[in-house]
């Protein structure tokens, strides 16, 4: 088995969402609350020629650190469920390796400053990569288990 | 800033490929080429019940180390350009931070074994997260910048 992996952020996520609790669970969220959901990307100035051709794609792929998400966890039970699921069934931030992935439109690039849309990440998140998003990351015909099943969570 | 990340595998790739020079660049491959492309990710024996409901989906993201990458670049010429472009633009392995990210077919799951297609990994690749692909990862109308112009790279 090969050995770690150490990781340095690349870059930090500006957001008006402070506290993990300030955003909705993603299949909860009103109809497109995270497609107007705007914010920036700061690169670190070290890396910001990497950024070149970047403005030229409409989505990027944003890997990123859950930095709050605390214990990882084997078994969660998604919002809105009864049932608990394998965390790699899920998207729950309480993961083995805390690594998140999002999708976000690309609006506008000035120098390392990235604006984006559907931003679904807090403030402070550590980017540990982007990539431009590409027609074999857009997959048709999926299915999307528990998912299709969701219902809003209690009050 | 935030301090650096430390990712342990959870688990391996099992894949014909066995070194970076057997794959074929993915934009360069011939048609069907990777969805015809099979093979295994196997789970370390602690995580194994982290995988429960992910076979109820028909496509997984695979967050995986380029373990074979070599130094990381800000700028690459990808196959079949004639312009350097800056790595965050492609999908190079050679990133400051060497994580990747390739969306699978889930084929079927026996245990802690996972078979699929789609399979653009090398044999032995560490597997750092798996998630399930959902709506929200699939974008319509996009731009894909220089991927428009991709020509096959001369022999």
């Amino acid at each position: 088995m090969s050995p770690g992996v150490r990781l340095e952020p690349i870059g930090t996520v500006h957001s008006r969402f402070k506290e993990p609790a300030e955003l909705p669970p993603p299949a909860f969220a009103p109809p497109r609350f995270f497609e107007r959901s705007t914010g920036r990307i700061e690169v670190r100035p070290e890396y910001a020629a990497g950024l070149d051709g970047l403005e030229d794609f409409s989505h990027i792929i944003v890997l990123f650190a859950f930095h709050k998400a605390g214990a990882a966890k084997l078994k969660v039970t998604p919002p809105g469920q009864t049932e608990a699921r394998g965390v790699f069934a899920t998207r729950s931030p309480h993961r083995p390796n805390p690594l998140g992935m999002s999708v976000l439109r690309l609006l506008g690039r000035e120098g390392r400053i990235l604006e984006v849309s559907g931003l679904d990440l807090i403030d402070g998140t550590p980017v540990l990569d982007i990539k431009p998003y590409t027609r074999r990351d857009r997959k048709s015909h999926i299915r999307t288990g528990w998912l299709r099943n969701k219902r809003r969570p209690a009050r």
